[in-house]
């Protein structure tokens, strides 16, 4: 059997009772390790499940995956993932190929970013599609998830954007040279993102264009989410390249129309409480 | 301090290890029992949590909202939503009255069938605006549900439809009377809610509308997602009004735009594969 088992969003403990017991029953662990991380370590993982993990980069799962799954057809195997396995990232492949082999699978849910974003008072199903918001490049700056973060907007849609990670990225000289040397990770911060937001809105006034979105409209960064030192700011997109919301993972939310209870809740993480007055 | 902690959905065991610690630890122990079920009752919970739960129901809630802070006050209380404390509702009222009375508060999050519903395949940032579908009754049959749909599907997006429960509800008589007589407990199945939505087809073209959602909209109904007797089946709006899919809570997906791996993903569990063979 191949078990799924989301890990949640802050420590150790935030994996249910379920997935613990489940993983403690297990032959193989493996630790996907590619699309998310925990506020702790592998290490603290492996001491708290009494378990030995075996970390899943984004090449283990797609040259391995076989491998993997043989396990399963003789053996219990769990395969972790930060979040939800079918948070922001969906495992559809491994459970294809799994079926494919004839092993079954179980699911076992915890918490995603997609959900937990609702501490900061907004209301879930007020939110349009998620986009991805990733590092530009000298040579490549994407401007995508700004016109889907415009329709959101225009439909009275707020927008989780989930900011980029680079985990195990190879310098174009290495990779040239064929060498598996990796850069250090690096993750988008709440400023990075708005930064190039505010990129964008000028590029498109340079073309004659009135954006949707401005410095002026109401967003919210959020740091850590579900961790014991989480934390929230809401405020302009302008005050959100200065915000100081510390250590990854960051996220940032770009609000559409707000509704009564949504700005009470808003105020309680503002970063200057003037901009919500008038709402 | 007071916490608000998700359970998750399926049994007792979906709670999370720190969710499960914090409540051994509460003085006082709310069960929210008026947006969702679990498949397990009231008492399984208290025998896996060791403690005693005093269930709140809509009225506790709005009417002793301040009984159940002034204890948090002087002591742990403990809140408990199934899913995510933040899914489906929010309790963003409970948490301003707290902040109001200078109660602390810390949120633990879990699944809630927000982000659970990735289990069919869809990719979760595919999904629009959630709509709720109500029971309609021989004098109220409100559409609105349908324009949002028809909103999602245009631009390429799935809706997720929670379906209506009904709880403690009175009969118009008893309400009159003033009786606090209590109907049995109601939940809509995915044939309830697919019959709703072909209703609302049929009326729309004897408008000489021509609906963007049809019969032939590939759908997925959901039942008891993230329990072990979870069941999914995808086909037609039509084939969901005749799928068994057994005890509730039922949730229904009317697709938009589907992609390669989610039409896959799809096929796992067709009524009739045939459908999915054109894709």
């Amino acid at each position: 059997m191949l078990y799924l088992i989301g890990l949640g969003l802050g420590d150790a403990k935030d994996i249910t009772v379920k997935g613990l017991e489940v993983i403690k029953q297990c032959s193989r662990v493996y630790l996907e390790a590619y699309t998310s991380i925990l506020t702790v370590g592998k290490e603290a993982l492996e001491e708290f499940y009494g378990k030995e993990l075996i970390l899943a980069d984004r090449e283990t799962v797609e040259q391995e995956a076989d491998t993997i799954l043989k396990d399963a057809l003789q053996c219990d195997v769990a395969f972790l993932v930060v979040g939800d396995p079918f948070g922001a990232t969906t495992h559809s492949d491994l459970i294809l190929r799994a079926v494919k082999l004839g092993v079954s699978y179980r699911v076992i849910h915890n918490a995603s970013i997609l959900n937990a974003v609702g501490c900061c008072g907004l209301q879930l199903y007020n939110f349009g599609e998620t986009v991805s918001i990733v590092f530009w490049t000298d040579t490549w700056k994407p401007e995508s998830f700004f016109n889907k973060i415009t329709k959101n907007r225009r439909n009275g849609m707020h927008t989780l954007c989930l900011l980029d990670i680079k985990v195990k990225e190879q310098s174009v000289e290495n990779l040239m040279r064929g060498k598996k040397i990796y850069e250090p990770p690096r993750y988008m911060s709440v400023n990075q993102a708005a930064e190039q937001l505010l990129a964008v809105i000028q590029n498109r006034r340079l073309q004659g264009e009135e954006p949707e979105v401005t410095e002026a409209t109401v967003c919210v960064g959020l740091a850590r989410v579900g961790g014991a030192d989480q934390q929230i700011a809401s405020g302009t997109l302008q005050e959100m390249t200065t915000v100081a919301l510390g250590d990854p993972l960051h996220s940032l939310i770009v609000t559409g129309t707000l509704h009564p209870l949504e700005v009470d809740m808003l105020k309680l993480f503002a970063v200057d409480k003037s901009v919500f007055e008038q709402s």
